[in-house]
């Protein structure tokens, strides 16, 4: 009974992701998908993602409560359309459906900041051209272990705060171990938005990523 | 129709939470649901506290996938019962209530190491006497705004990792402004386990909730 109606919600989600899709084709959006534990850094990366990519961009902002990231991003000059789930701990198709609605640029990057929680957004597709994995050094290696679903499924991982890598026992080896073992092809960022460490490899793929899909030449 | 469900499923898990509370009463265990995000430190705070502590200590380890805290745990001596939820996003009661059953020690103090998230856990009553938000510095002086119920419902906060400050900006008065704002009475621990700082005075507010729950004449 109860997964009978966890398999109709994803289905009745899948069903509204593929709208998205069709939306974001017709504005010509790449969107991706910011997963991330709470504190995993994703609103600081999408700041500073902004600032360097050289790409339109707009940020859907997802929070159970509170309006803090939009804020952060609006003293930022960034636009940011807010969903509060109201205690949900993600953010589904039709949420982002709505928000998706009020986007009024088109061509360009459309951050997702999905709610902190590096279990449950992983299961809901939301239309989104892929995942990224936000996860901070002072979070740990081990991860991908505990973790598996998001990193399987990321189209790219963020190790985010390696400045503080100096103050923290992390063992490199067992984290990418631990997502080769998941996910054996994927690209994977080492970031600090303090130091900017990092930041312009992870812009530059971005970018690729970008002319791709809207099939403008690369520069 | 999905509210109903939710409602059921909410039900049901209370009918078993009061089982796991007659249970803990029978056994004369202090029960402690440990909360926080992916790497709060949540382990290693139950590591520190059962060495220091002076009381009997068992754990019950909540992991999606893997046993790396439980082994972490049985290398530190602890025993622990391992529940791999197989991709569920919280501990419920009646999870807790099989491992419970094989506890096998008395009088002492239960910790149960929840699934790293600060988002559902919060909702499901396991039958413990209280939470613990575990929120690491690192992950940022807003987390009681974006993350309210697990602070509204905590018995405790531990800020942990508080060695890493010096490389942070985290401001404490808004992060205290934020707890308070939810739970005006609720002790907050400031711990780091590397360097010890803070360990004692969250372990004797532990040992006199002990004392005060087993009955035991305080020391």
């Amino acid at each position: 009974m109860e997964i009978k109606v966890i398999k109709n919600i994803l289905e009745a989600n899948e069903a509204i992701a593929e709208q998205n899709r069709k939306l974001k084709e017709e504005k010509r959006l790449l969107m991706v998908n910011i997963i991330g534990s709470p504190g995993a850094g994703k609103t600081s990366l999408i700041l500073k993602t902004v600032e360097k990519l050289g790409v339109m961009c707009g940020v859907i902002e997802g929070d159970i409560a509170s309006d803090i990231d939009a804020r952060r991003l609006a003293e930022g000059g960034v636009a940011a359309v807010q969903i509060n789930t109201g205690g949900a701990c993600h953010l589904d198709a039709n949420m982002v459906h709505t928000a998706l609605k009020e986007i009024d640029f088109s061509s360009g990057v459309l951050f997702v900041e999905n709610v902190g929680n590096l279990v449950c957004p992983a299961e809901f597709e939301i239309g989104e051209d892929f995942k990224v994995a936000v996860v901070s050094v002072a979070e740990g290696d081990d991860k991908p272990y505990k973790y598996p679903l998001v990193f399987s499924k990321a189209g790219a991982v963020v190790l985010s705060k390696v400045d503080l890598l100096p103050y923290i026992d992390f063992n490199r080896k067992f984290f990418y171990d631990g997502i080769r073992s998941l996910n054996p092809t994927v690209k994977v960022f080492e970031v600090s938005c303090k130091s900017g460490e990092g930041v312009e490899e992870w812009c530059a793929w971005l970018r690729e990523r970008f002319r791709e899909r809207s099939g403008f030449p690369s520069a």
